[in-house]
């Protein structure tokens, strides 16, 4: 009687206890179960999660930009500490991960004044806030608690954020695009990994689905379509024409995945680039959207460094605006824009806001969507409002505009500025190549190592650009991420290094870096 | 020479494209590839991503607690909005989710004076501030402060959490527990819903691994179990002696399992109960943790309840400190305890903080967990320094303690006396029987619905307990969910309603459901 139960669960209930175990019957003749740890019964029994038994995706998932670099940064951190003297470097400099207020950068004052204020609303009316806040923070305030039913920033909101914010932040798409967006395509998220994991667990069915990817990627994309069993299929950027995207590159590459049996759903584009930095013409994004067009993609715009664009002859636009301008509309073609408070000028990484906007899916598939992000409630109240703020800041008029203005600015020019001067500084070493950092907050260099530092590194048992790494750290407290963490054609060795240390300690990283590669290659020269 | 990459993404990399496409290529035959959207290649293409065509396992996964009731509620405050007075209600209660501050409960100031602050750290040493915050908070931000690398709030901190936050929380668990706690094993979380779904992935392999889950759930676990692929298998609380856990019937249900060739791997507790209020006495769970032990499960303790405890003669214990209680260590029994801010008496649901303890788990594989745990980097800095508030509150002495406590302390009773009140009442109700509710945020009374009731719904196409919570809502404006969304005894009807209207309610909502409640049953009475 007590067997099965009723309503809703019982309905896959039924299927794992009955039909799925009747599956399992069948096949129990090779399964390992009568000698696993949970059938035994001795009483010293050990631990019975280990690496053998843990869910193998878990363990072939990789993410270089946490890896062991900068496990290795970590412990000599501590020995700066605990023996300061002792290395012949007086700090770490985190240049792995595009982290800028860890390096320094200063939160824009009008976010967090508002967010502050609606952290704690009773100073709201209070005659001292006056004084410490200003008034248009606080006018903001008002109405984004408004927008927040009951007033009640420590509510769970609606699963895909809270409605008055969403229509900020549609209003925000709109005005930087030209064309309409609708709040209900917005999902807010605690940044953009968890969007991006929700899109990967919508599309991936089993390992025949596969999803195209650039090399060099974020590794949140590999990392992301490991854990949910499906295929990364790659398509390589080309360094030579500074990390060009070519539609015959990503045909040659579905076709090659189609004849393999993979069914290739969706296209992944970061612009600006990471770890490539480059930014995209508009021409590029308009073959791009034709070919998701024709071949039926889900394009999955990675749009986090849409502020960060460094060079006057490049300009970001959106992939929806780009397919809206070319008359393709909600029932043509799927794009999803990801979006983020942890990159542009604001780098607000530690507050995990962000977005995606989703069009060109049914009403049926979008209720999946929404079912998934319920699980999880919502996404952080901090973030929701941040992410609105991002996308709505103060105007031309408002109290604020010109400290924010002048605080925007120094950061992007100062961002450009540091960009520069590290890729001249990486061009003028031996054997070292390094292409424009257009956009987003990085350097991709390819280094020419020679074959002696090559078999040094196969006798540490090391990738080579790793190898290198490691010395450059240990010799100068410098944190890159080996190329072979984001994939590289073969043969081919690179670094990634943001452009984020202060502008003050740019010269230092340059000649420690200059001083390091110099007796890196003397003592490796074939 | 493009085909692969090299490093670390080559390993995974070549396994997917030459290892995987060469077991594809086996298989290809039974593959429906060559008529999938993907592969065709006309203009005029409808979007390529249908139901049919999305992970079958998000179609499968249900989450009624924000499923189609709250959907409908949702669609009749609307109605309200546009045209008031329409509907025999003035407005809608959500009594469907343990959402305390969206019903009107005040946030504790003293944490919400701290993360202001935190947010906004420039006002800190002005002298306005001393006016507008306590000066322990003050106090307390400059501590949580200076605990941050560079003191910056708004960068990504150590994946597991800022350590000096671990290490106030493994202080706070000591104090609680009377067992060392280390900050190592903390893992700060946005809430403890992904708390719990990283430990599913990594413990689920296949749909050969099962999770033990009582029955009734709280659905975040057969939502998380059915997304990464693995099979519940359900073990009935006895409503009978006060939803009690017994161990003869976990036995009972895990040879059942293991007859069917399912590996069981974890055991989840849910203490205090959701949706079932019940708390564990330390008797049952030193039998837990030896069953645990005995078996070789890992024990998921959702702990979130801890601080919602409302009758005098039952504690809250946690499942670490039985276990160590009884001289069990790190090397004799796994277990992981999941705590939030959302719960107990501060509700910051909003602002998704929370925590697991992993105990009990090797080196390697706790190396595993902060792997997956960096590829999302981190979890936001403001519920990060939340869940340190609610693990170390003011303390007798300090400034805020004595507001602190009154505002606690007003909560935590008020619940107590409305939990009393509308189980009474419900317990009063021809047909409805009701436990008692001991701690947690709920109730979850049995209907027994006439024959009359059962056969309308039928007809209606829904589950009886889903026909009754719609007319309720209908009728009353109350949204409560369906036993059918967290499993039950067939036959048997129930529904979960959170005790957290504001007291002043507490009367008109009894009054509303008692008079729902007579005309339903003159209506249907057999």
């Amino acid at each position: 009687m007590r067997r099965f139960v009723s309503g809703v669960l019982s309905s896959y209930q039924k299927r794992s206890l009955s039909h799925r175990s009747l599956r399992f019957f069948s096949s129990t003749t090779s399964l390992s179960n009568s000698d696993s740890p949970s059938s035994s019964s001795s009483a010293a029994m050990p631990t019975p999660v280990t690496l053998e038994t843990i869910n193998p995706k878990v363990l072939e998932c990789e993410y270089a930009v946490r890896g062991e670099i900068v496990t290795l940064a970590q412990r000599l951190q501590q020995e700066l500490q605990e023996k300061p003297g002792s290395l012949p470097f007086d700090e770490i400099l985190y240049c792995n991960i595009g982290n800028p207020q860890s390096l320094g950068q200063q939160p824009i004052t009008f976010f967090r004044e508002v967010i502050a204020l609606c952290d704690h609303p009773p100073i709201l009316d209070k005659s001292e806030t006056q004084g410490l806040f200003s008034a248009d923070a606080i006018e903001r305030a008002w109405q984004i608690l408004d927008q927040i039913p009951g007033r009640a920033t420590g509510a769970y909101s609606h699963s895909q954020g809270i409605k008055g914010l969403r229509d900020t932040i549609a209003a925000g798409i709109e005005a930087r695009d030209g064309f309409p967006s609708n709040p209900n395509d917005i999902f807010l998220t605690d940044g953009a990994s968890p969007a991006v994991h929700m899109m990967m667990q919508l599309l991936i069915r089993t390992e025949k689905d596969g999803i195209l990817c650039p090399i060099p990627q974020y590794p949140l994309y590999s990392a992301s379509i490991v854990l949910h069993g499906g295929t990364l299929v790659p398509y390589y950027l080309d360094e030579a024409t500074g990390w060009g995207l070519e539609i015959s590159e990503l045909q040659k590459q579905l076709e090659d995945a189609k004849s393999k049996g993979i069914t290739v759903r969706a296209l992944v584009v970061i612009n600006p680039g990471n770890p490539t930095g480059q930014v995209l013409s508009e021409d590029n994004q308009r073959d791009i959207v034709e070919f998701c067009k024709k071949e039926g993609l889900v394009l999955l715009a990675d749009e986090v460094y849409q502020e960060n664009v460094y060079v006057p002859d490049k300009k970001f636009h959106s992939f929806k605006k780009i397919s809206r301008s070319m008359g393709y509309g909600e029932e043509d073609i799927s794009v999803v824009s990801f979006q983020s408070v942890s990159k542009g000028y604001y780098g607000e990484c530690g507050k995990r806001g962000g977005y995606m906007e989703v069009t060109g899916f049914g009403a049926d598939v979008r209720e999946q969507i929404y079912k998934v992000a319920s699980v999880n409630l919502c996404s952080n109240i901090t973030g929701q409002i941040l992410a609105s703020l991002v996308m709505s800041p103060p105007k031309v008029g408002d109290e604020s505009y010109e400290s924010y203005f002048m605080e925007k600015d120094g950061i992007l020019s100062s961002l450009a500025r540091r960009a520069k001067t590290l890729e001249d500084a990486l061009n003028s070493l031996e054997g070292v190549t390094c292409n424009k950092a257009e956009g987003a907050m990085y350097l991709f260099p390819r280094i020419h190592l020679p074959e002696k530092a090559i078999k040094a590194a196969e006798a540490a048992k090391t990738a080579p650009d790793a190898f290198y790494a490691r010395r450059l750290l240990n010799a100068t407290g410098i944190v890159v991420v080996p190329g072979s963490g984001f994939g590289q054609v073969p043969g081919t060795w690179h670094f990634r290094c943001t452009i984020l240390p202060q502008e003050d300690k740019i010269p230092a990283v340059v000649s420690r870096l200059t001083e390091f590669h110099k007796g890196f290659m003397e003592e490796f020269r074939d």
